[in-house]
């Protein structure tokens, strides 16, 4: 089993050379590969963020089977193991996707996107390693060659022991929470464009009435439902169903998480007004 | 017809994972074709500065046959329609490029620069688009999806109904005046360097002796005329024929735009000393 | 002689379409070569920094040979010289890199390390290079279709004379002092997680013990020798043998460049607290 696509996701940012450097690595191995990246603007160490990009794309990078590298690694050069999983696919068919990466919860989700872990091994074979003058670049020197080897036909098995699929971290999805008809949801993400993503679905909001209230800190804003961003008029706060298929706060044309501070890992309470 | 070449340019950003989830879409759908971008820095929503930026690539992009997908699409989920245009190409040939987006003005200049358009249609057939859970993320799931279609062979006329393209949004694209021996323009872009590019032809200047006077806002500066940015000294402000043939206010090795406070969109008069 | 492989770096940014535009000259000339990015993000018009970058992925860029294209180029439209230089390869082997760009010192690092200069050109034969209204876009208009035609098989000097590797201009490299038991060493960089990268070698504070004093402006400080940056305690300011071989001053998670004020070509002095 080989691979023909090779996405990448990591907080590496481009400003330095480290990207360049580890598709150099990729290419050097496995030349016929398609290397696309996910994105390198998680937030330096952030596992959270990595987490959620990664699960909000997996359904789409696995569209055709592929392996996933993945790299925000706080805890690099530490006991922390360095992993592949094989997530996915029916029995006697391959994986959709074998994803590579620390196991620090950061795959978590996502290999149960692709349809939960099949196989997984630590990987801890040299032979399929960059030898490095020190442990801080696991991306260019383990992750990278790993994930290479892979998609030129290396078997899973050959890169390190196997491990038990359950040993791996598992990842911390928040869950919202119903009460008297009102849901609590914490801020997943915040877009480019200001969309504030919840963690709530559309179908919790079906029993209240527009307009609905929108409680955050120590504020309380009105909102409606529209179908897109487009519906708002100047000023109206919106609910909308986003690319995902949870439910977003935003505002036309302008960031709603700037307007209305909301950020990241806020808590955001939705009630009818009355 | 099939092309090997996709360009890419958007407002997506590259904070998210919006440019590879699109990317993964093209790959899946047409895995041979090869995917490059233009820019996703076009400011969210700024449909005039990304059509700037396609017409400034259009001559390069269409080098070789391609396909051109451009994304900024502030009327997404509204009635503004979503087109695919095939532009230029002698009778008897193919088409230098298919431009796909929004029909918001968006593609105008970079169709006319391409040739102008031949055919166009209106993206409505579901077939060629991927199904979304809402409709705000038409790029991964009805620009892309038609993009790669094209690529991979799929005909112009399978995507949706033909539409005359002189119903198609025209851009606009401002034009400097004369006046009095004096020339006044508007700033098109200011590049990462700083340079302050207008739209006014070198052609205009030539009856006008140096040293020249631009007046911007309340200001009047003094500028020269040279080859490059290196032949300034340090405080002069030079008027260069840039690399797109038009004439940009620079400075040498600083920002011509952060030391003028001269910004996208502004005013400047142009006139002789005298 | 063709290459599969051309990497690129440059002081470009993403901001605006010019790494795009390169590339689809490249694709337009080359069109089976695979472009890789290393970083556009090396500050406008700073060859030490291009330099350093370049330097320091040059050992991965080669793993395949390449063709190098690097573009930092304050002087375009000076009297620099353009040159494409073949670097290294055993006798009666190919080389292990052509680098293309201006001679202004930015490529003479890497020149260095993929095994020195065997052969280089002046780029003056305009049959390989694209017209242009002006002589600002160097890197589309010369450096671009030089090095894409060197992919595609065409010889070194064919792309104008050959010139004395020895004219080159070199690059600058810092280099480490020691004194009375201390070392001295400049900042040569700051990654994206605020590692600070010192010109000085792990071997030069074999025989200080630890706790190790820094001594950067007006501040001493204390710092300790650890393996990964996951070994230190919060608080604690560290000593790492970094991804290039080299000592990098470091904070768990944290930017250490930030909380101590020490950024690139900054003065630090090593050495034992007593």
């Amino acid at each position: 089993m080989s691979f023909d696509n090779l996405w990448f996701l990591s907080d590496y940012g481009l400003e330095d050379e480290f990207v360049g450097v580890v598709k150099a690595v990729i290419r050097a191995i496995a030349p016929e590969v398609t290397v696309g990246d996910v994105t390198h603007s998680i937030p330096p160490h952030d596992i959270r963020a990595g987490a959620l990009a990664l699960a909000r794309s997996m359904q789409y990078l696995t569209l055709a089977p592929a392996v996933v590298l993945a790299v925000v690694d706080p805890g690099v050069g530490s006991d922390r193991r360095a992993v592949a999983v094989e997530a996915g696919g029916a029995d006697g068919d391959g994986p959709t996707a074998v994803l590579v990466g620390p196991d620090n919860g950061l795959m978590a989700s996502a290999v149960a996107m692709a349809g939960g872990a099949r196989r997984a091994v630590s990987l801890t074979n040299e032979d399929y390693q960059l030898p490095a003058p020190g442990p801080t670049f696991a991306g260019r020197d383990v992750f990278a060659p790993a994930a290479a080897h892979l998609c030129s036909g290396v078997d899973l098995t050959e890169l390190g022991p196997m491990i038990d699929p359950v040993t791996l971290l598992p990842g911390i999805m928040p869950l919202s929470t119903q009460e008297n008809g009102s849901v609590t949801g914490e801020v997943l993400w915040v877009d480019r464009f200001g969309n504030i993503q919840l963690n709530v679905d559309p179908d919790d909001l079906l029993l209240m009435d527009d307009p609905l209230l929108l409680v955050s800190g120590e504020k309380t804003r009105t909102a409606v439902r529209v179908r897109s961003y487009s519906d708002l008029r100047s000023g109206q706060i919106g609910l909308v169903t986003d690319s995902y298929g949870l439910v977003s706060i935003a505002l036309d044309r302008r960031s709603a998480s700037e307007e209305l501070r909301i950020g990241s890992g806020d808590s955001v309470t939705i009630k009818a007004a009355e």
